[in-house]
């Protein structure tokens, strides 16, 4: 079976779409995976790339695409509203399919090495490829930004994995990591009472004592007319949808409204929806189809978990073929 | 009403029961509060002593006892299977009834200027009466125990909240807190399969990105042929019991096991069975009775949160009468 991981570059550049379009063409077309997307945002002044498929066949024209970005990107006359410490800012690996989160740390390290070399912008490995907590969390690494790594990069504490302790002149450092993907997900209420969907998201958010991995927040849809919590799952394995769903189902009781609905913004990997249906299998003591093809994840995704809005192409895999 | 407080003095005495007897004395038949119980452990060599009541009331009362404290007892010469770093090791205060955490705090910071006053050992606040975020936990506080405090109390860092900054020679220092009441929280499971039990401890845990504020495990109970997790509630208002109770039952359904039960290991205070009936009372649109009597409060905790072996002598405001 194929290794899929996807791959999310993101570049200092959003307002000037020649360069944009120069930069991302050594990614466009390559044998062994996709590119996905690619969506400048002029107000931050950055471009997220998305990327999907066997991570081998990446290395070779990232690295392109890295240099592209060193060439056309000036660091020192860049400005933007999102933090940034580099031409190419971050640049994390994502396991999605028949891989492993330490094979995606491997890869990082690898790429990471490979970017020094033959680029010259030293490298910081953060979140699962950090090698020490400190650099876990990219904003501690990236703290100052481009303006103060130049000091920073010289303290022993902030020496690079890979690479000189001297930001590139004017590239400044990339991240290269490896992390659980992101789930962007909402679950409806029947009410448009704020303060419902308010202590809800506090209920269950890891800040206010909740799950861990859950960053909640109230929101009223205006054209729906009804709130919902909305949230961003930052590990789906400790913290599974279904889990998450029947406590805000829980919660909902309380104030005797319904559950209608919840959905997935954006995409969300195959793996994600499966261990979560695997629960309400277990429940009703159906066993697991081996196949489990996008149709009938898809079909059983609306079914249990009531996902609105959803077929399969909002399921990672399914954008490969 | 009655401001009630538990607090709840360990001092590193657990063997030598004479003197157990004579550092406790001024805490017997005392107005205001009561001295509900004192447990000696000798393989701790030390006794955890519990008051209820007035604060106020304990005060006087509380530095006699820490006075005997230091006139019986040598650190020097202490040993024992709990980490200590003196004579009267921890002094926290715990809000009970028509007392807030603030007002807990300042009885601490009262207290804990008087002790150093009174009698010379100098005080830590810790918990929620920490003046610093390093002094939140008390095992930062006390690393290096007795034995290495005479040393890092002259650290800047580790200055004390109140006293010199010098160690009782043979008393060490105390730590003065003011927490929420840890509730030790069991639910049984209809099964004696012990992964299960490991499996939904893990679900609900801080540690593996559950809820925050509990600690659990899985344990079999040999003499009831069952198994439980078994857990401390750290915080009951961000981790009410009902939701703990809910989600386990939610996880049980997996394994299409029933959950028949659940119990409360030692007392717990009112309030906190209260704001968990609150929840199944919202669920069944009852309205809450104002009154809320011992009997009413036991009589629905054991409907709706199913504890086993409980009474009203089990809920901590009972014991006052």
């Amino acid at each position: 079976m194929q290794k899929i991981v996807q791959c999310v570059p993101n570049f200092s550049e959003g307002r000037d779409l020649k360069k944009v379009e120069k930069i991302v063409e050594p990614l466009k077309n390559q044998e062994g995976f996709k590119l996905v997307s690619y969506e400048p945002d002029s107000d931050y002044n950055r471009t997220v790339v998305t990327l999907l498929g066997n991570p081998e066949a990446m290395i070779e024209p990232l690295i392109k695409f890295i240099l592209k970005a060193v060439d056309l990107i000036d660091m020192n006359h860049q400005k933007g509203e999102h933090p940034r410490m580099g031409a190419v800012d971050v640049l994390p690996f994502i396991p999605i399919s028949n891989i492993t989160m330490d094979e995606c740390v491997d890869i990082a390290h690898k790429i990471g090495k490979k970017i020094a070399e033959k680029t010259k912008v030293p490298v910081f490995t953060y979140a699962e490829a950090a090698q020490e907590t400190s650099r876990k969390k990219l904003p501690n690494i990236r703290k100052g930004e481009f303006e103060g790594m130049k000091d920073k990069i010289k303290e022993p504490k902030w020496t690079p994995d890979y690479g000189k302790a001297e930001i590139h002149p004017t590239a400044g450092v990339i991240g290269v990591g490896a992390r659980l993907p992101l789930i962007a997900y909402n679950i409806d209420l029947a009410t448009d009472d704020i303060e419902i969907a308010k202590k809800i998201a506090k209920a269950i958010r890891g800040s206010s004592g909740g799950f861990k991995h859950i960053q909640a927040g109230p929101v009223f849809l205006d054209e729906r007319g009804h709130v919902q919590v909305t949230m961003n799952i930052l590990n789906y394995k400790q913290n599974p949808i279904y889990r998450i769903f029947e406590t805000v189902k829980m919660e909902a009781k309380r104030y005797n409204i319904d559950v209608p609905s919840s959905e997935i913004v954006g995409l969300v990997p195959k793996d994600t929806v499966i261990r979560s249906l695997k629960y309400y299998y277990a429940v009703e003591q159906r066993d697991l189809d081996e196949a489990m093809t996008m149709d009938k994840v898809t079909d059983d995704a609306i079914k249990y978990l009531k996902f609105r809005d959803f077929n399969a192409k909002k399921i990672i895999e399914a954008n490969l073929d």
